[in-house]
């Protein structure tokens, strides 16, 4: 059993919003695909794609994509990034999802998927004076991209925004390159049996950059 | 510049599904809702819940909880676990997102959500003799529920999905517990200014479980 | 009489497909616009409008603006830069055109317009071992912005695609401050008779991205 | 970043003309021509003439061709004039561009054109007794064909428009005897590689009198 601290507050109900939402989700997506959620639970998952996103909630995933259940696997993290390989026996969250979607699930792509206005970004780029917490946990998580960071700050002659866009891209294909040190994916890739890719999402216009992966450039596809 | 090593596939393309599903959220959501994109862009995020899902296909919480851009912060590992407050210098991702969730971003509430059928979970009742990589991610990310594991495993009157359920809804009540060894998480809960919760998603029914916050049990909501 | 030397090809003719363009002209647009002509050759010009573009001959500012006979008055020179104010008695063309546009046609706005893939900017951040000619013109002109094109040159975690934009920009916004250096603009500017304004034309996507006058960020305009 | 002078107009929007002058050539010309940007964009351009035109608004060389994206390189100065070849290591833009034309982008042709009334022809003919600005930038421009504007300003039996059209031609020979100053221009044009051409147009007629290259003379092109 759970041990309830005497002070915890014993009323906190669950969310309204929360429970609304999903009342129409039951009434709306679930009742159209009553079928397709009770298969993936028959037959288990196999989504083609591991998407490695931000925990911002204007940029998630499913919703940019349009995805369904069981379409994309998805790892949610500050900034969206990857580190690189390290087998120390530490907790490594994001290698542990990696792991499990190449090795266990045989994802077909990885994704990589930055965006705009990216508050780990600008947190990279404007080292405070303290951190939010005596931990540090951002500060340190950040610190992955910290040479890349010094190196974009440097440019004063691009504005603020620019900075923040580039450090933004500048880590997708760094992410990308980590992604490139863990053995499991180099060897798949050479053997052409994963993808990687990298994409940028722009909150105020909706606009999706695909990373060129010839030139690590970002670049709107075409619209259909 | 990106390095690319001489051998990647160079000319593989952005996965078309995925490209499908954007076209249909820029004629669909984003069409309807620009406004609130812009405006969220403009002003900010400030989502008042966290959730620490799991990367699972079948459960992404912005379409369990039919949730538009803006309301969920979300983060996304193996088995939604949630580590022990740990100020070692070390890279803690979840425990990153969780610190600029509630520092800086003030959420109200935090959500862990476990959902059914979880592999994390099973990976952790069913240890492998070998690991899915050298590396042992997956291995060493759940050993964080391991004395849990082995003891529900011990529990031979259960069926196996017993088990399993056992230890998902176990897991979600270790991450709460483990979310309050954050200091700045037990003190705004005691201060009232935020909510912890647990719920479970039944990937085959759709139905959603909340957790009992005096008892820890899992119930169905009432429904409206 | 000009002096004709020699050995001069005496029998060159006028390319013929510029006496094409010119006959499609007076059947078109001057055919449709006669008096237009004839009034503004009545008048004089009284553009509203100074452009400072370059010579590239995919962005022409008529082209781009769809602008009829005597609107805009157009500077064109390489890479569209504006030099700073030099009152040393020395020749120079752009001020000059600057100084005929404020004082004697008294212009109203004053765009600077950059463009993307352009040779000027692409010459300023790879500088060539030996210059185009003895005269080194072009890479005496570009030495304007070279510290900026070395200070971009330093950023290697951007694409060459990525360090080329960014210097287009960044000399866009050098062009506004030197064009402030001239009293003549900084005094009208600061009785509000004068406006200055940034613009980025991408070849390619034909999208103009216009300089936020608060923040010197690019941004491309509502569609009607 | 921008320095923005406190008592900047924060407010100024870029110019509505220009805006929708931008919309209608997206929905018309871009729209009609979206293949041949593009391909400009990938392989970059190589026009085959050089324009050496004036600022004039009545007078772009576009406009009098009917030139679409590709087609002509063009540099505007006040009164089309190029100055002599002067390697002294300073800013020379209207040479810059030169250079660049036929050295980097080896045009065949490089055409001259002026045009009626030019304001510049008129400041050079009717020196005034103060400058436009202190920098008097305009004066020393011209001062380029001052020799030939005293001797035009001798010749009371012209009126003043045969005085100014006199000028205006004469300053186009002058223009293009400077071209032959430059040693990539006249080696060129000694390995028929490059021709010179002179053109003056009549804002006022559409008429567009080419340059005789025998004699000098401006005659009419036959008609097709």
């Amino acid at each position: 059993m759970i041990r309830i601290p005497a002070n915890r507050i014993c009323m906190s109900a669950f969310p309204e919003q929360l429970l609304n939402g999903y009342r129409s989700f039951m009434s709306g997506r679930y009742a159209h695909e009553t079928n397709r959620y009770r298969e993936l639970a028959r037959s288990g998952q196999s989504p083609e794609t591991l998407i490695v996103a931000c925990c911002d909630s204007r940029a998630a995933p499913e919703t940019i994509f349009d995805a369904g259940p069981g379409e994309l696997f998805v790892v949610r993290n500050v900034a969206n990034l990857v580190p690189p390989y390290s087998p120390d026996g530490e907790y490594h969250s994001t290698s542990a999802a990696l792991e499990f979607a190449v090795q266990s699930l045989k994802v077909k792509n990885i994704v990589v998927m930055g965006h705009g206005r990216c508050g780990g970004i600008r947190a990279a780029l404007s080292p405070v004076a303290e951190p939010l917490s005596p931990g540090d946990f951002i500060g340190k998580w950040m610190s992955l991209v910290a040479p890349a960071a010094e190196d974009v700050s440097k440019n004063t002659m691009l504005t603020a925004a620019e900075r923040q866009t580039a450090l933004e891209r500048i880590s997708i294909r760094f992410s990308i390159a980590n992604l490139r040190t863990f053995p499991c994916v180099s060897i798949l890739e050479k053997k052409e049996r994963l993808t990687l890719h990298g994409a940028w999402f722009d909150i105020s216009t909706g606009e999706l950059w695909i990373m060129n992966p010839e030139t690590g450039d970002f670049e709107r596809p075409e619209a259909e």
